[in-house]
């Protein structure tokens, strides 16, 4: 049974609250347990963490690696711009843990070239943005079939 | 029964033969074969289609929207860097086709900010990239759920 | 009588349908008709083209010098923003055929400095931007104008 | 009858003297004549308006504006490069006065991407460079053309 | 009765103390010792919290959020440079809460342009700098000055 | 009896009538009033000066170093941009002239990164920008504050 | 016996007539005579090949792939610019075919540094440049070398 | 015998007492009487025109060349800066007129590669730095063997 | 007996694991217990801190302060891309504290000019970068060759 | 007799030692030999010269122009990324001396665009990189060529 | 009596040979003759030194230190664009011998914004440039001018 | 015994003469001094080699190579703008000569970002700077650690 954790990065907490014309008005707990039936119908194990605290974040990816996590599927939030260290914590353990970037919006239409910063994105296997909600779940099947083929090889 | 236009742009056809190393060796015949069981099982009706020209590209997506498609998901290969007229097409038919733009590798680890240029994602609802062939899977699953979403609204 | 070739680059068949908000609700084809019924009355010959192969623009733009046309009245359309193919071919023909560019929206206004790229226009004795579809009848006045006074010299 | 101001800005004073390879060799003198008569043929009353500095320039549109001019045709010459304030100012009537900026020469041609700065033209329903002085006739009936239909309107 | 959170962010618990030559030989507990006065006086709700966490920061203020304060005055001190996740974390909270940014020194001046990068002010409905310690009484009065105006729309 | 100096650079005579979604609709004579109540309750002289002209700015700024004003209240309007003359005219009062700079908007929030172009304000102790008229009377509080301060030293 | 394709992009079919004073006077026609006579001396295979459109420069790499072409001698002409689609369909044959670019004019000589762009002589085994039609033939010579010494090892 | 205008932008009236560590304490009368002095004994006729508006410059300079001066020596201070409209004028009189600029700072050792942005003197003849007001003899000498040597040819 | 804090920033705990083929295969415990040793041997004290938390970093070094640490040789790990707040808190001790940056890798070497950005570094005495493991030794050197001659003076 | 001067700049000396994974196995003295071969066969006059010092380099070039040298073939080596002196010198001889440059590596695909800098091909006839040893005969033959039609005109 | 060093830089000796229409037909000897002239003239004692090598000229600096020169008048020519080296070592000895900088040509006219690089001019006191060979003589005038005040103070 | 080169590039010569508020007044003699003591001291062989020319500096690393030098301590000094030859000559003996660079000041605190250009550095194992004299110690450790390793592998 795969093991996947779910990072909601910086202001996530906030979700369905802050700007809901870009986030939508779905909130944090809705998601969380969308999230939880989804794992249960798919049939893997997930755990789900917030923090507004890049270090924060960082311990919970080498805590991660300890526990056996096969999967992180991380929407960075606010850690997306400037998260260079988070970024070097995500590399340090792709050996084992794959990882998959959500993000809600279309970093392409919403930025200009030259503004399209992301620091983390660089770390990760695959990146999916600009499907809304939803985009949680088609990264849930990707990280889930990266975890499979390779417990396959 | 959703129908969906898959077009493969600038090289695509040489899938599985140019630099398999990144783009892997299923070749584009196989790709295809694999969409279209995929189209059966799921439910919808598809059209594949493979230009090297990007007015031919152009041209196909104003024959989409008189043919009725709902969805264009398309890996826009070499038109991803210039390809500014396909981008202002695909613009021009957003209210009634849902636009969603898969790539094959990850753009945000392999160019380097500032190198990464992408003229077409702009107009796309949402972006898939990095998770090789699987991506077109999740970027059909993902239009699907965007059309059906449409239709209920 | 003069002679001029009137062509419409990438995406100006879709005129009247595409972004109405900022190109108008006037198609194509009541354009070409109030082109054809302009040179009536003023009194010049004139053939229009479309294409969004800029390729086939190349081409054309080879065949009206062969033709012996006196001046293009064109509005690259989806072709601005890259076609320095196109811009090197019209200037390969300018000792003999006068060419003017047309924009329906003002580019000053539009983009910002910086974003503010035209590919084609350094190629042209003038532009006009911002007037709508009348620019098609200003520019044909400056190519009239141009031509009468070459043919004194 | 509409009420037309053409303005000419910082050094179109020194016409048909300055640069003639460049502007021509007809003189500001010469060039009122020619529009005053075409004022008198085509029934628009003008008034011309030569200024080197532009603070002029913005006092004079607000004179413009409570004299109830319905538009201004400005070559704004010197002023093109750091205008800011100018454009400030006519951005500030366009409720009510129609603006049209006139170059005699093709910027885009003129100048290289990246210097080719113009501070006025955002502020402009729309530009007219290249054709000379001719110029000023085509952007005459531009201005013209767009009183007429406001009034329709 | 107004309530209004006073935020000190990076280094500013070291008022007083670090680089006095700019920042003044006034400390931070003094500082809070007038601001606390100042409210006396003028008559609204004060709280003080400082953090050098800017995760922390983004807690504190959806925890203001909650408390049903209507104004945070903030000089951001070091997260000014990369505190993008916090400047979305205010703009999260603007429909209900006034955002103010007080900086000791003027940027303008201390910083050449190009470097003059601030992550936060953006959010901020106005930005006072370069008066010293004066500028958290100015941003104060601007704070009360936006409150009382919203509270009688 | 402090001497305070305020000057209303290019289009700020037009307060209330341009673009009044940004500077509202209070005219500048309605300002001016407010300003010299302000003064008669405040205990202050003041004198109010509006000009389109960057030069007259500077005029009148050696003029008022000559009559003894301690402080200049200064919005420079459409001489932010490239109003680099005034900046050192400024500079080299400054010894004896307190300068504070208002804004109505938060440059900040209105222009982007890169944009963000102030030519005068590198010359001023301090920046009050985006709490709209109020601005003014935040700056009146800061230069009476500077020039108190001054006048104990 | 070594078989290889000359590919003249954009705007080479208009060789001899184009901007003589950069280009010479030599036509397409005559340049493919001499071409042809130089194959015949030197005892290998020769196919030109002429077009406008990317499009069609990039099947006919494919082509020349599946008919065993050792070489591709190409001018991009127009497509030097922006053509990365083309670059990456070079890109995908390079193991089997070697390509040699060639330019008319000296490139560093005719451009600055910073408008110095070429999209396909990166996927180039070399290039050569400015030495005017000449190029063609040390070209074919470059390519004859490198295929013989491929064919050794 | 040589007819000279020493001209002085803005904030040049100011000399001796604006930032004298730069500029240093002679006054703008002091250097008046100098170069009154110097043309005596060098028997050259002299005009020193001080102005803090740019247009008032530039209708000196068509001025000048209607009274027929052979040379300008100018320090334009203050517009140096963004003075492209004085530029022009400078160029529009050279065929008959020497313009040699003076300024009193070295502007490679004042400022950084990039910053170091001077408007005006693409249109000297030659710009001589950094020697203080012994800087504008340097300029009327250099004026002088300009004009001589051009009588003679 | 000289009192020296070895900080080691973010990911710096994980190393011997994190991307050994850079950092080597020494853990962070066997990396102290070297510096303890060293310590012993050259006979100073040391307290070894590790932090994933930038602002955890900025309270230890105010900690530090207070407790009398006269150095601090640090790692900054992934707080080097953006740690601005670190840096300024490490100037805000530069009086008392000699800091000393050490990196494993060679930044020159690692990245390309433009991208190497260095936040922290420009608050150091001295930064010691390339020698792996032993930068750490040569950096304790030096920070007691500071501590001592300091003392002496 | 044509005479070439073979002229291998800053580390050619080094060839076959120094990084042969790109520069290959072949030293300069053998190099040398095959030069000296090409000469006895190709019937031209050859001096090879060798110098890790730009002005020799420079002084090396005034004497070939007065010794008669009718062209220089140049691997600029480190002198590629600064030699601007070397260029000029180059340029001041270009009316009786015809300048070749080789580079062993394809620059285009070595380094990116931006990195692309190359002080000393402005002034070169022409440039031949990326055939490895085999550019030296390119660059001969190119330059016999061009010696030859020089003397025919 | 005034010790000045004359100094060449690269390609200086070359003058009068190399592209003289930029800078004229007066040869080196011949220039020398007239400054040693000028010397006896104005009564000081003058050596000129030409080098081609950046280091050499970097020695000759420091044997002037120690000769007790007073003043450098240099044209730096080909070290102009990269020579910081030397520039560090005229700052070194600035505090005994003046420097100023000459140029025949105006670089302010010659090269345009952005690319107007001058290693050497910042470590200059002042500098001359665009009148031609003129520009020695006033160089001589300017370091003579500088020598006698210094010598008073 | 270890046999390392310890290299001087431009203006080192002139140590304790130049500049001494940046490098101290420890002249070049009493530094060499000082190092020959510490080889004593340390058991290894030092050669000390100064000189202003980047090509001698080149000439002697391939010396240094034939002679079995196992380390270089290079101070580039003048040599690190732009220095290009030279780090490709030290590139070229990386695989027997270990690189060490030191500078006397940090370049981190003494250059701003993007004036942060160093040429050599990328070619040195490691970098140390900021520490005065006392780097060059650091530096010869740092050598003899890395000769030391080498040797035991």
């Amino acid at each position: 049974m795969a093991r996947i954790l779910v990072m909601q990065g910086a202001n996530m907490n906030w979700l369905g609250i802050r700007e809901p014309e870009i986030y939508g008005r779905t909130t944090a707990a809705e998601l969380d347990q969308q999230i939880r039936e989804y794992a249960r119908k798919k049939g893997f194990e997930v755990e789900i963490f917030y923090t507004n605290v890049e270090g924060e974040a960082i311990n919970k990816i080498y805590e991660a690696y300890h526990q056996g996590f096969e999967a992180i599927v991380m929407n960075p939030g606010g850690f997306t711009f400037s998260g260079y260290a988070l970024r070097d914590a995500i590399r340090g353990v792709r050996d084992r843990i794959v990882y998959v970037e959500v993000h809600i919006a279309n970093h392409y239409a919403r930025y200009r070239h030259g503004e399209h910063q992301n620091a983390t994105a660089a770390s990760a296997v695959g990146v999916i943005m600009g499907f809304g909600l939803h985009g949680y779940f088609l990264g849930l099947d990707a990280a889930l079939h990266l975890v499979e083929n390779k417990s396959k090889a």
